[in-house]
């Protein structure tokens, strides 16, 4: 790290601690980017990050969750707190989806600026979406925001890890979704905190709360019973009963002794990631790792030699004799 | 590799080979563990894949994959043509989901021995869900099927990248979904090479249809340009338009060429990973690296340490000098 390079890092996180909106983004970018400078920021901030509560908020496309999202927000602007959304879009390996989204939530949130929104449209340089992700949330808490709402998409792994990375996860739920949706719901329901049930105006309600209490009750007993809030989020109605339930969660995480526990698990499973991806990125920056690549694609395109082979023979020069 | 094991996976091998059922799940079951025996006939029978047809069946949930996907089966079966399902679960990493819908399944194709269904609810000892279920396609595709079809939910990177993987990828669209599958479909609209509109007695299904034709007009001038297919899986309509479409895809592919140059670059993308699953076993394997894990951790969750910077500390003595 050159002098100058530490030197503009520290001038960007002592921007963003002292509230400057265009340092922060700034950082952001650099983080998003996993450029030097972004390392070197992650690296000076890391110590005033912890403070901030996190909460997930995922569930099925179409359940609502930027609505109960932006709900969630206004809810905690008019307790006074300052608020970031993460918005970490599945089609973010691609293009179009974030800025849309971003674009919708202007229309509700714009102007204050108690409120920074984030769209994660990168995979970031190192260990994917979720270390992203990470690292974005770990910046804006350094920043001083008091709440960090982190949305995602509750499929694929990425999701679910991402979602389990937030001190509170909400799971949103709707009446009248199809058969793969319920089939998702068992699994993902092991990282609820909190459910929502959604769209609470819509036919099936009662049924589906039914359903969801008899999947907790398969879950047997636990430390804490997972509440079910109905919302009708485009109408901010059950705001007041969600963000009391995520408190609660709160409270019973901070007066059990695991959100030490929960905070640690967090942090092993991102050091360990981390590792795995700068130890892939070791290897090829390595003089001829690139380069030995094709010819063993070769040998494995001709069925020659199959792809546990050809990834052991790659790297084999790095492992100890 | 003990001699015994050796010849326990080529026994194994011979029975798939000739079509034993037994073999193959067996088989099937030692490479989803990533054990000893399963690396070992990955690496027996590797030589005899290569000849399926392998179809990526993707969509949001509630879009009906399933539903093409047995719709499919039973088409395929008509021509005399060896199926095998691989349904990769969106609640993998926890229980229920698989076992559920294999039972569905049951009920449909159960009793004709030439479809062999295949629930993937683990993810593998190296290299996560996607690459489990590239080495279960191999297995597969040694095996003798014709046609492999591939299943999985259209969000999350890992989905993407499974459904990605197959020679030809459909897409599943329907009628009446929230904006968050529109926003979700221009991403993942890139990697389809057949656009599935289920459902098309439903509702807004010529909007829909029109929607698809002007996200697919922004991608401008292709090889290959998409076709649109309209189904009712759950009464076979369809069936033979959607066929048609995949084998002029797959026709497509390989007068072009474009077929072994998706090949080469999936095998890219396998080894790539397998090696970065590699490298992390090898640490973990390390005398020390284990252990040296806590006291990191401890620096970290003291906001002493950030974790990039944790990171890079434990795997140092294995970087060189």
């Amino acid at each position: 790290m050159p002098r100058t390079a530490s030197d503009h890092a520290a001038t960007l996180v002592a921007g963003l601690r002292e509230g400057n909106r265009r340092a922060l983004a700034r950082v952001l970018t650099e983080v998003e980017n996993g450029s030097p400078a972004g390392r070197e920021a992650l690296r000076q901030l890391f110590s005033a990050t912890g403070r901030a509560h996190t909460i997930g908020i995922t569930g099925a496309p179409g359940s609502g969750k930027s609505t109960v999202t932006n709900m969630l927000a206004k809810a905690y602007r008019a307790q006074d707190k300052t608020v970031a959304i993460v918005a970490v879009d599945p089609s973010s390996p691609f293009t179009q989806g974030a800025i849309l989204g971003d674009r919708v939530r202007m229309q509700d949130l714009s102007g204050d600026p108690g409120v920074f929104i984030r769209s994660l449209a990168s995979r970031g340089a190192l260990g994917g979406l979720s270390h992203a992700t990470l690292d974005v949330v770990a910046v804006l808490d350094a920043s001083g925001r008091d709440v960090i709402l982190i949305e995602t998409v509750g499929a694929g792994q990425d999701e679910v890890e991402i979602a389990g990375a937030a001190q509170t996860t909400v799971l949103i739920n709707t009446p009248g979704a199809g058969d793969d949706i319920q089939a998702m719901k068992a699994g993902i329901m092991e990282i609820a905190d909190v459910l929502c049930v959604n769209k609470a105006d819509h036919p099936g309600v009662d049924a589906l709360v039914g359903q969801l209490r008899a999947l907790l009750s398969l879950g047997g007993e636990r430390d804490w019973q997972p509440p079910i809030v109905r919302t009708i989020a485009t109408q901010d109605d059950g705001a007041g009963e969600l963000v009391d339930a995520i408190a609660a969660h709160h409270d019973h995480l901070a007066g059990s002794g695991a959100l030490a526990a929960r905070e640690r698990d967090r942090l092993r499973r991102q050091v360990v990631a981390l590792a795995r991806a700068q130890l892939m990125a070791g290897l090829l920056r390595d003089e001829g790792a690139e380069s030995r690549l094709p010819q063993l694609l070769d040998e494995v395109a001709a069925r020659r030699l199959d792809p546990h082979s050809a990834a052991a023979a790659w790297i084999a020069p790095r492992r100890p004799a």
